[in-house]
């Protein structure tokens, strides 16, 4: 069932906690791929009733990124979930979500805003203002459904670990649930922005899971020296490949690492032709 | 009872939701008075358990401001709390609420901002990040205890608004229920802070609700323009006031207002030696 409005959704997931159901909430920006569908599962198979929430969310859009072209596929996404056993797609417009002639800047919409140290780092660098949208929205998210479990795909680890930390700050009575990122054969870790790329570049696309891959296999042969691990990244990349950063950081606390060990996690951007690519993984 | 440990009032809140009960929060930083006294009688009288939490929220304070001797008087707040029907006394430590070696600055601390309309002016425009801490505490707070109703004085009108905003935005499931202010027999509002002014200071004190009540029959007598009802302020102010604000401003939106309504709110702040107080009146 696809539900476009809050205070239909909040009526129905009242009737729900009165009958006692735990629920789980999946919020996605729709585009739903395999990676979604594995946290889908998990949620649908952890609680008793699951919410997928679709909204392409303005506010975490930074200027001249691609709020407009973003894929929006909502038929698609909610025979997806429904073959899933989602019970609710929940697919606010934005106005619903932000009020009439919304104006979204901090001028008259309250934020929640991530810690510095947290988001002026890695894909926060690039894009200013990102992670406030993020916890801001999924704040509002949170107060909407109310659910018990909620999803986050460890492909954007940098905002999982954001969210994480959003939700001990303010004690929000949620459990965040990471989910491991999901890979097509090749090793291209799956994204809604996978879409743009030409078969060409998808094949340029596979240096960001190579340079993760090799990196893992010399840090397990004993490589734990964090400018050596870098250096193995290097002959990975062409002229097609545009690295925006290759970083070692503690897998919660996002501290820089000199020497790798089995708490670091290691992220890489990669921009192919116009596409910003992103995928890490963890040394353990 | 009084409880100081966070996991413990979460607790006892499951079971009383369990019950179907429904919570009502009195948000104070203790120091409790007659004015504090009428929102907990209004929780106690709507909700069917009512906690007052009682925390000087270090992150509220700017620099140079009163957090040190600001009063505490734990035992005597909750021995009010008793008397008045008031089910938890919710007391906890700073530690408790931010942690251990907790560092309060926006760089390690999630914040719940408030629009940026919002602060820059009234009390926000001389206590820079006051609002943001109280924000973020009350947020904290809501996620804490989940009440139905929190109760908030009118006294601190700014803040009222700002809070009324933030649920709003944020789609918290909280009801907000504004308190009217409660004055001694002279017209002084009751306040925390009155405990700092000496007997002669006090008699200083009257003139600001000499001056709102002052304004409120003139309005009441037809006059509209903001200007000449400012200008009926003068003859109250003598060399022990430091008038810092006297503004006419929409009682929603905080926008400023040339010609008076029913919807405009007088808003007042002098400061009577070292001790800053404030006041304001609805002109309906």
């Amino acid at each position: 069932m696809i539900v476009l409005q809050i205070e239909k959704l909040k009526e129905q997931i009242k009737n729900w906690k009165k009958e006692g159901l735990t629920v789980g909430l999946v919020p996605t920006m729709g585009a739903l791929h395999a990676g979604h569908k594995s946290l889908i599962d998990k949620s649908v198979e952890k609680c008793d009733r699951t919410v997928v929430s679709v909204f392409v969310n303005p506010i975490q859009f930074c200027p001249g990124e691609d709020l407009d072209k973003y894929p929006r596929t909502l038929e698609a996404d909610s025979e997806l979930c429904k073959n899933a056993g989602v019970d609710i797609v929940f697919a606010p417009s934005p106005k619903e979500m932000y009020g009439e002639g919304y104006i979204l800047s901090n001028d008259f919409l309250t934020y929640v805003i991530p810690p510095y140290f947290y988001v002026n780092k890695l894909c926060g660098k690039s894009r200013v203002g990102h992670f406030d949208g993020v916890c801001t929205v999924v704040n509002k998210l949170f107060n909407i459904v109310q659910p018990d479990y909620a999803f986050f795909g460890e492909k954007d680890a940098q905002q999982l670990i954001i969210i994480k930390k959003m939700v001990k700050d303010l004690n929000i009575p949620v459990e965040i649930v990471p989910c491991p990122i999901v890979r097509e054969q090749s090793g291209l870790a799956l994204s809604s922005r996978n879409k743009y790329l030409s078969s060409e570049q998808k094949e340029q696309a596979l240096v960001l899971s190579k340079i993760l891959f090799n990196i893992k296999t010399c840090y397990d042969n004993g490589i734990k020296d964090v400018e050596a691990l870098k250096d193995t990244a290097f002959s990975f990349l062409n002229e097609h490949h545009d690295l925006e950063y290759l970083e070692f950081r503690d897998e919660n606390t996002l501290e820089e690492k000199t020497t790798a060990d089995n708490n670091t996690r290691v992220f890489i951007a990669v921009k192919i032709g116009d596409v910003r690519l992103i995928d890490n993984i963890l040394l353990k």
